[in-house]
């Protein structure tokens, strides 16, 4: 099975990040596409990088069509109805497959994040996905995306907001909530003594079930058929789908 | 006060017909700029056209800095939590602005929106705006958006859709759920006998009230505060946030 | 247009701060017409206040029967529904019209009002218009009604709640829970830095919003048709409507 | 012990079929003191009728200050929470008393209750007391309640739209939507072969089980303690608290 | 009226306080059989206490098919859709009818429980109830089940975690989250100055309402009539239903 | 990997569907393990005989006390809890597997199961999950259990009810609510040209991710922490925990 896994950020060191993540856990059957989003934002730290980064996202499903399955590698899944109705093969964002992975581990479960301003994503995503009451506190731990690997402290300071989330919400489980926190998560439950959900692992796990059983979107409703031919002008012009 | 209504797609024969339902309902002090979106699809039908006529949006918002109230005219309410970010004053978008006016009507209303593959995203707002209670049905009257003006049938379809809708769900208003649908809710309503209301005059309504009051986002959580300096790069390099 | 705003409660000092409030956001079109309960309590502190405030509000429907909407000035809506039966232009309650407009301008939003045993009738105002998800707090300044105005310390306790409650809550703005309040918001919003919104302004804004686009309570469900004719005895028989 | 069960209109004729169906369940050492409203409409089938009964269901319960509980026999409840704060024991109102009673006899109950345009009232209650989920639906008979005792074919009707709900909405119990209709319970029950639930019988049952345990409405929130002193003006104003 | 009361332990000593709760409250026609689990386990503490308990729930009901109602004595409600199954009355849980008379009491209730490892079981079902927005917290005193009776500090323990659980959610009663602390709602109720709500008493209370009005589980849907015939084998064997 | 695979009825031609349906889809290094349970009902089909299947699920797990992860293979997610509890490795049952991955398909799925006295179960189940407003309908094919085999119509009426299950809730996706249906699931999709989710393939493939991240249930808040120790008597005496 070929499973393409999209940094939605134009960053290649995080994609490498994110890219070891999904092999560790792949099956021995799967191959891992990794790509790099090709225009935006070098992170995606606010609304506004979020909703900029969708363009790049859906260049990259066009550009990979055959694959068995796809994952936004961002805490934001930045375009994932747009995805769903450009593939064929199932789409997965990694906070959606990171909360469904981490709900079924207990009673609920708390989310550690970058910046305290994309909280509010997140909980619109948990809401949306319908783990609102499995979700028992969203966390930031106020490291910049693009810091992770260079901050010498990012293993201690996530530690201890995850010790604290954990402490504070009575959770039993922690989701990462950034793609760039992919090669923390092992480490994590460790230190903090239970288990630590990152996204990209879960999407992958996730859509290797959904590829072994020979699972696609559903187009009944219409909804996630194809878009329909549209011309497309400016900047964004060969984005247009010919009739 | 200076309201700015942004088009959303690329028609600018649609813009025409959004800012006359703009100005039919503003205050004699307000002053209404009608943009078109300067890149991305030229109608809006899907999640895929949804997405990608964000940055088109946010550029029409940072091509108008100095407006007391921006209103994005696409019933998706396509980049509005990223277009809270970039500007000072408030942002609504029509679907968030018609189901406010909608719900103090009456028990409940319905919205008749155009294809029936963007019921999802409707939906989906609804819920977010809190008004799930109130929306008693979706429904489609499938004539494309470019064809609404053209189809010499447009205000036939509809009005019957309307009626059935209010009398199928119980309803006591209707939502129309396209910007194009603008220049027809005063004919609706009385070939209906029941209120309908647009959203692009719902949204002036609401925004002029905002104005007068002085409103503007609050940025105390940090979430709406301006995005973060950022790099950007390809196509949209020129949608970066300079330092 | 003719805009009636009701004061339920008897005391006239109250309808001219309330009157005050309402005609600094009208339009140049709009007549603002301040009307004073003539039966029930001299303010509205308790369930019990709240429900015998009704006859009075609904008397002065009746009394003015010709206007283009309505405004309950008290923040528990009192006979709301009641209102919707017996005018055929729109009824607002100060509560619903100041969440309505609260909740576009960020995450969520907290309320801050006079006494704590008035924050059960908030909460289920807030519930009931759709709002609990972005209500994040509501908040008591424990300042009588009729203290408001004569408290020389008022303003520094409303403004101390309103600062505390945005930053407990992590909300990005406050709605004054209070019609008394009406001639503070300004003053608050430069205080706390934050936008604050007051029911009377926000409901006037809404209402000339609907009169602008000539929206009326639907009937079509039936539920808010006129009231059916009917015989009342007692001290209510005034209020009986004849068939 | 002594129940109080108030008969929120003024037809005696109505309170003579409601205190049957109280006395018919009630404890051997229960008194059961039925008392008509002295003010307000003959009968309940609006918004504007419910709120115009409150004063006198609040006058009913001053004039009797020393029960083990009230029951407010109108399925609107009316005046429920201000009848909290004036009552020392636990106040109940019928429709809140069938739900409770009704949702633990299986899997959903249905409602049936007079003219359609008192649904949403019921709808709003249902929801406030928690059993949305419960209720899979409310239905009228479309029979006044003046005419429930005169109409000769009340019980034919009835029994229809009772039977008809419970097929239609999959529904295990029936509730009657008015007091009216409280001795019609076990005919219908007869009839459908389902249980069928009187909110007279289930509230006195409810209350018979308060008393027994010596509960009492709590106050330690202050929100339904005894409502603050008040002076009140006009036609009300004898139900002005001393202070 | 005969009701059955199952305490679903194997502890005969809880079973004396419990059937003394049941006969403390019961009306003079009523007859208390009070039934001890013949296997399962001593206390239930864990949801694997719980599941075990339920095959001696079953039969205690077998063994007793004439009553008119059924109580489920232990705060889980364990087994309580089979019960209503295999019985012809009404079958409560205690959890069940605890929450259905503490509800009306007030704005809100907190439930004081044993060990917090039976908090999650505690908040499951009252959401299941749909009190989710009535139950302000769940505590626990810490106090295993069996400890209850023989701890000389259970009335101090548990009267200052009832108080305390009062005062930080702002709740207008209490519920006891143990059929082991039947005993103590009065005299908690008098040390916190608040209505403590005994899930053993309620039930009593609600079944004796239900078996007046002639009320039995509806099986109208088909969910909770009798289970269908069936071969059961290993030590459950005796629990086979013939066909 | 080792993955336990339990069959919570008696009946081992179910579990060899079962074990066929894992393995198909199981990656190459997972070993899958099949069980059938030793005590209990030959099938499962009312509330009666899933809470009398549990006992035989908790043997099993203790039976098999090393694997990497336990899947009970029954719709009705019997004794899930306490089997999480239990274990140290997650515990997933198939109508939560089911549930998790058909949600990411589309905008909602519906469910196909036997017989329509377990659709309640099954809602519980989707509710408690968080999964309603992605669930758009529940339908039976009125199919016994143990007849799902031996019917030579079962895929045709099944294909049926899954086709018109599609249609009328306008769905995007089917879930299978049976073991027994495990191996139908690629001829049901096939038939309807829409994708089908059987719980036993889901449920491995979840448990494959969470075993390949070395995900273990948590057990901060202690909930499922290993039950405490306790004395069983009766038949069920053996499934006491020794101190």
């Amino acid at each position: 099975m070929r499973l393409v896994v999209i940094n939605p950020n134009t960053t290649t060191e995080m994609t490498a990040v994110i890219s070891a993540a999904a092999r560790s856990v792949a099956r021995a059957d799967a191959e891992i596409i990794a790509v790099t989003s090709a225009t935006g934002p070098e992170s995606i730290e606010s609304h506004y990088d979020e909703a900029l980064a969708v363009p790049g996202v859906l260049d990259a499903i066009t550009a990979h069509p055959d694959a068995d399955g796809y994952l936004l590698a961002c805490f934001g899944d930045p375009g994932l109805d747009a995805a769903r109705e450009l593939a064929v093969a199932p789409v997965l964002g990694i906070a959606e497959a990171a909360v469904h992975l981490a709900a079924p581990l207990g009673r609920g479960f708390s989310i550690v994040t970058t910046l305290s301003r994309t909280i509010g994503r997140a909980r619109d995503l948990v809401s949306h996905y319908g783990f609102s009451d499995r979700c028992l506190g969203i966390h930031a731990c106020e490291i910049p995306v693009l810091d992770l690997e260079s901050n010498p402290d990012t293993e201690a300071i996530l530690a201890k907001a995850c010790a604290q989330a954990l402490a504070d919400d009575g959770s039993d489980a922690i989701v990462l909530g950034c793609a760039g926190m992919a090669d923390l998560a092992t480490r994590m439950s460790s230190q903090i003594g239970a288990p630590v959900v990152d996204g990209v692992a879960a999407g992958i796990g996730m859509l290797s079930a959904m590829a072994a059983m020979g699972l696609r979107t559903g187009t009944a409703s219409g909804e996630f058929a194809s878009p329909p031919p549209k011309r497309y002008t400016g900047v964004l012009h060969s984005w247009g789908i010919p009739g």
